[in-house]
């Protein structure tokens, strides 16, 4: 089995090095992963300038892969159209340095990495773990427990361009219950900014790095994830809200269609 | 009725400044745009640099509103949780230079700012044209009738978090044929990457700037824009992949499940 790995977090950080080790016995692992951290980059995708790529050593000196200079989906996209020897059998994007759950499904670069993964029509699993608040978080546990997840998921043998959300909880608050399968949480999260003043005088904002979601949806990844299951999301990449498509269609667009004729072809 | 305007080709744009001046027929429009172009920024939100706001005057040195140095899902977080001085009925995005259909939806910092107000539960509206080859926009007529399709959608009292994709098609190419709502389209699109090395002997890539979707699905926002009509495509942030869920609750997680007793109390 041949695996593109990526992550948000920069292809030097502790959550991609041990999910890399799980995933070595799979079969063949290489990295392509932003050169710096991305976090929150969503499914951005750089396109007025250009990629760097530089080869990276693991530890041990072996090649591990490339680092990119761009954004996690970049990293994908590069990685299949033209650096990968190989067509692989799975993307995996993680192990994220922090939960991707609810909204955050959206803003996370990791699971843009996943969903680039899944425009190409490969298997692509996006893998996230809660952090510890004042503890350090135990990467190495949070990447085997996602591996055995990613095994379940491939013993099911999916379709191409399934794509799936794995979270693993906050391993320091107790013993994990199991695994839940979940759909995404869509309640909407407080937030806050800090506003300062440069020496110039000019204005600015910090966006607070806490963020809370009072009342989440029953039964979601959010809920899951604070009850101390491993939550599984299949995820999708078509945004059309087909309910609505349904009803729109029976509307009257006449202030449009009445302007059409005589507009459009001035 | 007061309006959030964004966009992500910066406040200074003129699919922006084309825009403002059609919706000021609606009532009151404050701009909160990104201070620089901010194409294919996604869902990507700025947590790791501060953000610049500068008020914004108009040609006729009118307050338009602010220019933030960030991204454009970062400009109606800020707005709506900081600068405006009222809560907005609408948040309009666009419109943007060059259409936001098939996955492009994903990529599209337009979609992503109207997706944010969405969050805020606002209904929420992505206005996009597509660009002709040779000639210059008519971004004024790309705005009118843009106009006319958010006055048509109004008429229909959206519901808090409705969240609409409105894409015009290239209006040199010939009159229009009307409105379709249509879902988006998900088939792959081809694109390239140029391959150079710097001066110093490292490689690096540019994304290629034409990319083509060969096989687009039918009845879709794609197809339906080279068809000349005007699309709208009703939009939702639920990423879970519900008729999975369903099978997917079924799967005996053996894997994780055995490692899990004895794996995560330690």
């Amino acid at each position: 089995m041949r695996i593109l790995l990526t992550n948000d977090d920069g292809i030097y950080a502790p959550g991609l090095r041990a999910l890399h080790a799980e995933l070595c016995q799979l079969g063949e692992v290489l990295v392509v992963a932003p050169a710096t951290e991305q976090s929150a980059a969503g499914h951005s995708v750089t396109i007025y300038s250009p990629l760097l790529v530089q080869e990276v050593l693991d530890p041990s000196k072996g090649f591990q892969g490339w680092a990119v200079e761009g954004r996690p989906a970049d990293c994908v996209k590069l990685a299949l159209r033209q650096i990968l020897p190989w067509k692989p059998d799975l993307v995996v994007s993680g192990i994220n340095s922090g939960s991707n759950a609810g909204i955050n499904v959206l803003y996370s670069g990791t699971v843009g990495a996943a969903i680039e993964g899944a425009f190409f029509q490969m298997p692509s699993i996006a893998c996230s773990m809660e952090m510890p608040g004042n503890e350090p978080a135990n990467f190495a546990l949070g990447a085997r427990l996602a591996l055995q997840v990613i095994k379940d998921i491939l013993g099911k043998k999916p379709d191409p361009g399934d794509l799936f959300n794995v979270n693993v909880p906050d391993l320091c608050r107790g013993p994990i219950k199991g695994v839940r399968v979940v759909p995404q949480n869509t309640a909407s999260y407080v937030e806050w900014f800090d506003k300062r003043v440069d020496p110039r005088g000019r204005v600015y904002y910090w966006i607070g790095p806490d963020f809370t979601c009072p009342e989440p949806h029953p039964d979601t990844d959010v809920t899951a994830l604070a009850e101390q299951w491993i939550t599984v999301t299949p995820l999708q990449f078509n945004l059309t809200r087909f309910p609505a498509l349904e009803i729109m269609n029976d509307w009257n667009w006449e202030n449009t269609t009445g302007q059409l004729a005589t507009e459009s072809v001035r």
